[in-house]
């Protein structure tokens, strides 16, 4: 819980006082959002291929390295990437983020720590190299994900 | 180095049997790679505001976690991104990859392995709340990141 609420709470409150945060254009924050998603999107097409749809690619290595990049995205702090501004696309710099996302901090929390529980137990498991206990902590972070991307995400 | 080992050789040799890199197209291969790079990116500008620029909004859990995503993207194979057919931009999705990242394996071997080696040095010292060698793994990890962007990156 303690890095769920670095996440969500302590990331917010030190904004105002981290340079790299107070110059950060409403662009370059729907940039950094959509980069974060794009990694954790790659990592989890790649357990997938390893785990459910091609198993006997299985390489425990390389699905620990994905379980850990996507738990490192999760918390590394996204949360404070939806900065006044950046709640429409920008030109070629586009989002799909819905205005709630914005607004429903306490949904928008809730679900936000069910995925950051789900990515950091996923990348826990990966590390032992068990492919069941794998397959189901990546079923349950994708459910974690969609339940986001249900709520919070244009089509 | 098991770690560089598993980026370098280990995901290349298993990118045929892999689902999740055989159908993968060059512009999502750029587009996957230019995400890992801003991650990291992010992550660095936002180590430097808490270490460098602005010490005093030094923030262990947040450097710690800034420092765990470069190094997981680090080591999540990006190698394995430099595709066929991706070596130019391909309409929108733009690169500034330089031809010779995708012929000099001996060259690129070399700063790959640097750069993961001080990625996770930085990560491992990160975890310590330790501002003044933080800061020392920080440069060595920018340093390393300009000795690829000077030899393999566009301007």
């Amino acid at each position: 819980m303690n890095t769920v609420k670095s996440l969500l709470l302590g990331t917010a409150l030190s904004i105002a006082a981290t340079g790299a945060y107070a110059d950060l254009k409403p662009e370059d924050a729907i940039k950094n959002r959509k980069a974060g998603y794009n990694v954790m999107s790659w990592n989890m097409s790649k357990i997938k291929g390893m785990v459910i749809d091609n198993p006997e690619s299985f390489d425990a290595k390389q699905v620990a390295n994905a379980a850990n990049a996507i738990a490192a995205v999760a918390n590394m702090g996204m949360g404070a990437l939806y900065i006044p501004g950046s709640e429409e696309s920008i030109g070629d710099m586009k989002t799909r983020a819905k205005k709630e996302i914005f607004t429903d901090k306490e949904g928008v929390k809730e679900v936000a720590i069910k995925f950051n529980q789900a990515a950091n137990e996923l990348a826990k498991v990966a590390a032992t190299g068990d492919k069941i206990v794998i397959a189901q902590a990546f079923k349950d972070t994708g459910a974690s994900c969609k339940a986001c991307h249900d709520k919070y995400r244009k089509d």
